[in-house]
């Protein structure tokens, strides 16, 4: 199976499962730097040739990213069918704007997609690298080490004064932007999601949902990223996320107790009221799969729903987006309905899969 | 066991159990003949002397009833605790009105409850006659011999212009009630019950919740009867209500068909995700369990649904209720709270017994 075809099949990649000590609240980590190729106009302004001019000179610095050992595909935009592409985006592996016009874009995807370079996406390069749990300082060093590689094959980009020239203003500087995706539903059934946004705006992050810049908060996951670039070393910029990451861990982790210590029933009953209608519906829409995914998977962390793990809660995130759905379970020609009623039954299968029916007749005594 | 303690343990009463054609729409049928002994005032007016004189009379009747083979007994209702009268309630062996005040009054229950004879009541006697489904024929038999025994040892009040005498004019004559319980989510879900209501109360029906006179239709349960009691033979008002009963379960199946064609798999998905929260509920109140059950048994009838049996609702309609579920599972000091996480994990418990893991992973393919 090609890198490829893997990243289409394997619901769960690497970053993805739960790892760490913060893998309760924090499902991954990814630093992404913005790099561009001087001499050449910026994706927005260049031309078809010039497009293709960075494609290709990205594609030659292969043969110096396989020295770490891994390997790396080229996966042209246009040699993918639209549904392969939102496959894509839906995985993590590119953004939404980077698959709308497929032609001279590419990625260069490592083969536990960990790591993706976005060619001619708002900027020539983008590199990412995804980390399972909280862990932006790994994936910053590894970035840094593929950034390395790239810089001494490529000619990117840079200003003494500003440092590395990005397409928009915002990533002007460092071209960092380290991001966590963050499981917040304590916060959120307590109400304090607000305050947690402010605080986190006051300290020069931006809170988003889990598709980045105008996407919506769903399934009670959010985005939380820096705002600044430029004016902060990349180290201060990862340890400043990192410190705020922590203190919403921290809150989260409050609101979760408070939660079971003030509604513990309440909170139970509807927890496992909505995992019994994952078990059971026949038709669900994405969006509310993800909210009650997200109740589950409340449910597993705190230790009162054991008939899944965790990791059902990951693969399933996945498996219940549109795009991957119809890909490994469906047909391109499916309507909104018998998507819904396709995401049911496969969910119903997986959680069937995944329970053991001891543990799912188990329930507190009264 | 006595047959009093009998009563109170066994959940399905043999006039609960499906039985025949109609049992997908009609849960029983009953016919309660009013009757009063001549010389003695009507409960309402007699004294407890008096009240003592008509349980007495009637105590010595037993053995007379029992020459048909059964057993009966004689259940003094100061003799109960207040739980225990109130799952007399709740079962249908006697009327919220008859255990408001216990002192002298009783029930001489058959053996397998399908006979109750309650004694000061707001007649001096009522006979109830219970039978599974649409079988009022035979009830009307079962009551009729029984009347007639009673009638061969006690001295009923009785005027040749009006028929049989009863404290409320509303009974006066025969003193014949008849009523079927309908289970009617068809006629509820398609909007067409209160057309059904009106047309019945045209006919000289009268439609109530499912106990009787100033009571709520809960878990689409409704009770239809006859509001006339004079000027029509005993067999005109049992052929008029099952006819007009036969006409409302044509409806109700009609109203199933059509739902099954038009929203097919919306009405499937409620059905399982109705499933879904009974399997899996931490607490619930007796009205949503209803509601809930209700769209079960719906599934059941309808063959979408085949995890449960029919049977296993009608036994949780009445394990579900709130005496009867304290009686047999809980502790009389359980507050709402406690009883609502009782009642999700008998149902738990129960569903749990009653599926087959097979079939309830199966699902209609895509």
């Amino acid at each position: 199976m090609s890198i490829a075809e893997q990243w289409l099949a394997e619901p769960v990649l690497s970053w993805m499962k739960p790892s760490n000590a913060d893998s309760d609240v924090v499902l991954s980590s990814r630093i992404r730097l913005a790099r561009n190729l001087s001499g050449i106009p910026f994706p927005n302004r260049a031309d078809g040739k010039q497009l293709a001019q960075v494609v290709t000179q990205v594609d030659d610095v292969i043969p110096e990213l396989e020295k770490s050992g891994h390997q790396y595909a080229a996966i042209r935009l246009d040699s993918l069918n639209p549904l392969e592409r939102f496959v894509l985006v839906e995985r993590h592996i590119t953004s939404p704007g980077h698959v709308e016009e497929p032609c001279e874009r590419s990625i260069i995807l490592r083969d536990d997609a960990a790591v993706s370079i976005l060619v001619n996406e708002e900027d020539h390069l983008r590199i990412q690298c995804m980390r399972p749990g909280l862990d932006l300082a790994e994936a910053y060093v590894n970035a840094n080490s593929i950034d390395d590689m790239l810089e001494s094959q490529l000619d990117f980009a840079y200003s003494e004064q500003l440092g590395y020239l990005t397409s928009c203003p915002t990533n002007i500087g460092t071209g960092l932007r380290a991001s966590v995706m963050l499981h917040l539903p304590g916060l959120v059934l307590t109400k304090q999601i607000q305050r947690m946004v402010s605080a986190a705006t006051q300290l020069g992050m931006a809170v988003r949902g889990i598709y980045g810049e105008g996407t919506e908060a769903s399934g009670n996951m959010f985005q939380l990223s820096n705002q600044l670039t430029l004016g902060y070393s990349e180290q201060e910029i990862v340890d400043n996320l990192t410190s705020v990451a922590r203190q919403v861990v921290e809150q989260e982790r409050g609101a979760r107790g408070a939660l079971l210590a003030d509604a513990g029933v309440s909170l139970t009953d509807r927890i496992w009221r909505a995992y019994g209608v994952l078990r059971f519906a026949r038709s669900i829409s994405a969006q509310e799969a993800l909210a009650l995914l997200s109740e589950v998977r409340l449910g597993v962390d705190l230790g009162i729903l054991d008939a899944v793990e965790a990791q059902v809660f990951n693969e399933l995130l996945v498996t219940i987006r549109p795009h991957y759905l119809i890909k490994q379970y469906g047909k391109p020609e499916y309507d909104a309905a018998e998507r819904d009623q396709l995401r049911a039954r496969v969910i119903r299968e997986k959680l069937a899969q995944a329970s053991q029916t001891k543990t799912e007749q188990d329930g507190e005594e009264l």
